[in-house]
């Protein structure tokens, strides 16, 4: 780790590319620096969202020809665009140049590119990906989050460690308690990855709760880790979306109905500006790449400026924290504990 | 079906048991005299919830000595509750004594149960639960939801099947559309079942839309029926919980931080009333059992009276329609149809 952190940011990423990741990285900078970003990307398309003014010494571009299109085969990707702005994003950490390296582009192509690139670490075979969410009680974190979509039972466990060392380091919580997610809490339910899954955590010192239901994420009364797969992980957080949508636009409708309820809306706005910022997605933007010999953030594609500097936020935090090494002794503690009691 | 329709009910079942089924079976009754309702339980429990008055004609006891635990497995309570209430009520099915069953009770005991005791159409492998969920363009109906944890690619082809007939019948849509849970619309994402499916579906003559996500759900603007397997539905609806219940204690919060949101809270209330009407899950319980040779309906286990009322009335209402012969009559169908495109 470099004494100025250096973060390597995708600048072509997501569905607003440059437009989003050159303000976002401006405004990063007043506020952080001490620290350097590089936009890695297409040099002219960077420099149209670049102040006329001087360009700050620390933010620098490093040129790439290419792009990841956002429904690319990871597979085209890895194959045909060794010289796009994510590959280079990856590369530049690899080769120690940059500490972390920040993309609102392609999942599964940065999944694919990060693992290819940087390799995983030792006794972890997939990398998961975990943020944070909102929740009744403080926040709670989940993995993974959309990028393994079958998962065996050791791929639970190494999620659970990989989660559990991640939580102690960025939110100081000396045990973070995890849950597994499953249908119910009784013994029987859930299906043999979970049952599997259960078993190896039963046998380690992590601070295991053991099931948790759907509804346990957004209270954070149980645990503030919950493990589940890609599959199921990415449809749980799609349907919150859809769940806060809709009650959004209800209450629209309902303040909006005649001139009395349009009149309490006035009134009631600054509770509604509270609750909004409660549950603002910018604010839990960037989901970390776990079990990658890096540091890798994936921040939401379709996020704004305001979103994506949190997530530059997030790597910095990361990368800090010393966080791969942190997963590699963990990850090996808890595997010979289990080890030794099974 | 009896010109009457009567319907038993498994007046021990859910967490309240007969201190919210049988004022539900009177309150219902109030509203539709013409119907007959069984109250199948512990005679002298129902007693004590029953009107020291006269009690309506249309309403009566049938005995049963045993109760189904809530975390009683269900090869348990098929075995060893020969004459529990939920048992009973569904032998009151297949005896042509009852048209319909509803129950609160432990779900996979219902489920178990129901199968064991009236049997599945040909052709469905499986009973599947579907209900009702409310959504910013009218309502979605989403299936399976917590009865089948390992699903086939044929599974999820009979749910999607056995949806449509019910939501024709229900809603009065001719052709509803139907989509497959998966984790995007890209043709690449989804695990082997959800893929399998989607090729199953392609070669019917349902109006399958493709894949869609957790948040299409509640915003019913690409599907009126969502697919997917008991476990990521089971989870989807739970998630779906915890983040209503985390907005609602958000808004409980902000609302009151001080006299002023105090007083925009009670000139709001009229609006948040309104708000909770239209997600008050009492207004869209009662969840059918798809697939069996009879009509059965699962109540919410932590429902009120009212609640438990409109589960009452989904089953009426599927016995109104013939469900199961019109779910046969699909099922068989569809299945000619794929197989002569396939």
């Amino acid at each position: 780790v470099t004494e100025k952190i250096t973060i390597a940011l995708d600048a072509m990423g997501g569905d607003h590319g440059v437009s989003v990741v050159v303000p976002a990285a401006i405004a990063y900078l007043k506020e952080h620096p001490n620290q350097r970003l590089i936009l890695v990307g297409g040099e002219e398309a960077i420099r149209q969202y670049l102040p006329d003014s001087k360009v700050p010494d620390n933010l620098s571009i490093h040129a790439a020809s290419q792009e990841v299109g956002m429904n690319e085969l990871p597979s085209q990707a890895l194959r045909k665009k060794k010289d796009s702005s994510m590959r280079v994003a990856l590369d530049l950490v690899k080769a120690g140049m940059a500490d972390a390296c920040v993309s609102a582009g392609n999942t599964g192509a940065l999944m694919a590119t990060a693992r290819f690139v940087l390799k995983m670490l030792p006794n972890v075979d997939r990398p998961a990906i975990i943020t944070a969410l909102p929740a009744v009680n403080g926040r709670t974190w989940m993995l993974d989050l959309g990028a393994n979509v079958d998962c065996s039972a050791e791929h639970l466990f190494q999620f659970a460690v990989m989660g559990s060392e991640l939580v102690t380091v960025i939110d100081g919580i000396a045990a973070p308690k995890v849950g597994l997610l499953n249908i119910g809490q009784e013994e029987i339910k859930g299906n043999e990855q979970v049952k599997g899954a259960h078993e190896l955590l039963r046998h380690t010192s992590l601070n295991y709760m053991g099931y948790v239901e759907g509804d346990d994420i957004y209270l954070n009364e149980e645990v503030d880790i919950v493990v589940t797969d890609g599959f199921i992980g990415n449809i749980a957080l799609k349907t919150s979306e859809g769940v806060a949508k809709m009650i959004r636009s209800n209450l629209k409708e309902e303040f909006s109905r005649n001139i009395l309820t349009k009149l309490s809306a006035l009134i009631a706005l600054p509770v509604l500006k509270g609750l909004g910022r409660r549950i603002d997605p910018r604010r839990y933007n960037g989901a970390s790449l776990l079990g990658l010999r890096g540091v890798v953030v994936k921040s939401h594609g379709g996020t704004d400026a305001l979103g994506y500097a949190h997530a530059i936020d997030i790597a910095a935090k990361a990368v800090r924290s010393d966080i791969a090494a942190r997963i590699e002794a963990g990850v090996s503690k808890h595997l010979s504990d289990q080890r030794a009691t099974a």
